[in-house]
């Protein structure tokens, strides 16, 4: 076996054997696969595919090069959700303690933001003293003190996965559905949960802009899970405009303390129960309702024993950021759009990402919507709030704002109907 | 200008800009643009294509990544041939002395063998002494002397180009033929020759396995040369059973000086006569007529005096390898085949080429054959004998003539004319 004949084999649109396949990823692994080989195989992936047999056995591999995680000594089934990344993408805050608090254990490997989507990491380190890196002992504690943690991902799980991932990113083969399947089901298997809700994001601020593409993505990845003994369900969600009012890190815990409370915008209502309800139904519990557990208090009671868990203050002021910057409507009418691509890219333009995966993130900064696609809007009225420690960001973000409809407003009376934020379920 | 952006244009079949071209080629000979960067942009032109005005660009910033070579002081017009590459293919050795003594001045700068096809310099190094590295003073003393030298090309002569065949031979990016096309045509443009005559091999043996592909390549290389102001013409040539009676390095040697006597089998006398006049008349001289110039000797006269003026000794005794088996006719009857690839990985194994390139190769090795297609055979005669130093070598050698079809005889009478040597020209 030798990486120039998988190479070979895959470029000329023959399909991978399992023999092959286990080869490239353990040589990869331990090195004997160069990068340029590995790079010349995955631009020969996304140009010619692979069939979900290819695609299930290169996850079984990336999951067999690093260990694979146990919770079955848990009194409760585990259930987990991934999203494909989106802006103001808060869900998994308030989503994991309230499923928690209707009877399952929720074990949430997460990681960080890169590019103009964030992570759901950097917003829980806007909360003081909260740990992301635990111990594996750590992590089984938390879960049982407060049925639900999320912290960072250890080295050992498919660290495959992580070679590749960072190689694919330098190297113009992020978009191949293939990859993106096995690298996201990789990591969520080897974690080790019983069932799994995917929230796929469809839209110009997810990864997948359309909703053909994300359907073959969501496809793929219930196939994987199904094959590898993990329920799995998928739900297609509307991401061309942000979720909720905020997009940053301690603006976001902020509203998803406000949903743990009852409050919280609508959409982020919604998507949240959606989901809590594929979570607990794929690992068939039926106790507690989640709409009842956000009203009567319990959600909250198990996100304050999470956060306190991993050594953060649930009662703690939040940061704010030093300066604001207010963006006003343009016209007066029915505002019909506010892209999340550029919302998304204004909040990381402010310091709520990162450009290079080793910067810091600013705690406070972000972008606070005011009004959101379907709402009536006045000319010089707020539309959006950015904010900032650093106020000569201001000029670049607006210039991200300014970008061809970031910001639309029709004359009212136009008939207009916002997208729903569910658009198709996968199982 | 970044490594991402161009492959991504690649990846999603846009055609690349003259600025994209020119910025990726430079960056990767300063090694900003990492080899698994350019690894994936060569997986993508692999399986997208480049048109002509893009290999053109690709050519011209591979030859300005390097030094470019000026014989306009010389009193002759130049011009020179380039082999795709084939077994038994010694022409380089008769040509470049006849072409010579028709008139006009032949600069070849040459390369080694790697894989189942022998390389120029590797044969000439059986001559004792002779010496194949030369600096640009002695190679400009060897034409004026001898009007003809076959040398090493230096560092400086398109190093971009170095760097990237060293990277496609491990990534399974050899067989595109933008790339192979820009590789040889920026060494030869670069060579400064004025006129060049380009000799694609066809069939087995050779790298293009049919007549279209080799078409494609032939018109492709032909379209750079004539915009880089080298008068290039195309002879597609037959290398579906070896070129003449031996492959191997003295063994080519010893035959390539039977042709400068006057004699020498058929097919090499008329490829060398075909390729000598086409060399002759792209470089615009019309003097004496190359037939002529082998029977009156003075073709052999511009060999000795290139040879010595090299460091070799035209007169002394060939090496010889120690051992030798014979192979002999299976049945009786028409010998309707004798596969180049095969003969050319018998004569690889038997030490006449190298698997590596820092491997040394035997002088001595190789494959000579007593009959070609369109002889009758009596089952038991030679047909083959296979000479290596290295006598646990046969076993292997025989292996690769093992293979169904090396070796086909039909029964008497039946209808066979053997494939011409040129099937096609292109100017």
């Amino acid at each position: 076996m030798d990486a120039i004949s998988v190479i070979r084999a895959k470029r000329d649109r023959a399909e991978l054997t399992d023999a092959q396949i286990d080869w490239v990823i353990d040589a990869y692994t331990r090195g004997e696969v160069a990068d340029e080989q590995m790079s010349a195989l995955a631009m020969a992936i996304l140009l010619n595919g692979m069939n979900l047999r290819e695609i299930s056995r290169w996850t079984e591999a990336m999951i067999r090069s690093g260990v694979r995680m146990d919770f079955s000594s848990l009194p409760l089934p585990t259930t987990d959700k991934h999203s494909t990344g989106g802006v103001g993408d808060k869900i998994t805050l308030p989503l994991a303690p309230l499923v928690a608090a209707c009877g399952a254990a929720v074990p949430q490997l997460s990681g960080r933001g890169l590019g103009h989507t964030g992570g759901t990491l950097d917003k829980l380190e806007s909360i003081p003293g909260w740990q992301a890196l635990l111990s594996n002992d750590e992590m089984m504690h938390v879960l049982r003190e407060a049925g639900a943690v999320i912290c960072a991902a250890g080295d050992g799980l498919a660290p495959a996965d992580k070679k590749l991932y960072a190689l694919r990113d330098v190297t113009g083969t992020v978009e191949a559905i293939p990859l993106i399947a096995s690298s996201i089901m990789s990591k969520k298997i080897a974690e080790g949960t019983g069932a799994l809700v995917l929230d796929v994001k469809v839209g110009s601020g997810a990864f997948m802009k359309n909703l053909a593409d994300a359907q073959e993505l969501a496809r793929t990845m219930v196939g994987l899970g199904k094959a590898a003994g993990v329920n799995t369900v998928a739900l297609l969600t509307d991401m061309s405009t942000p979720l909720g009012l905020t997009a940053g890190n301690a603006l976001e815990v902020r509203e998803s303390v406000e949903v743990l409370a009852g409050g919280g915008p609508a959409d982020v209502v919604e998507l949240t129960l959606a989901l809590a309800r594929e979570m607990l139904a794929a690992a068939g519990v039926s106790g507690k309702d989640p709409e009842t557990a956000l009203k009567d208090g319990s959600a909250m009671d198990h996100w304050r024993r999470m956060i306190a868990a991993q050594g953060g203050d649930p009662d703690a002021t939040l940061p704010v950021a030093r300066e604001q910057h207010v963006v006003t409507a343009p016209a007066t009418g029915l505002l019909t759009g506010l892209d999340a691509y550029a919302v998304g890219v204004a909040a990381w333009r402010l310091g709520a990402g990162r450009a290079r995966k080793e910067d810091p993130v600013q705690a406070g900064a972000g972008v606070e919507i005011h009004a959101k696609p379907g709402d009536k809007v006045t000319a010089g009225q707020p539309l959006l709030t950015l904010h900032t420690d650093t106020p000569d960001r201001f000029a670049y973000a607006l210039e991200a704002l300014d970008v061809d409809g970031a910001v639309t407003v029709a004359p009212e009376g136009k008939d207009f109907r916002p997208t729903p934020i569910v658009l198709d379920r996968i199982a």
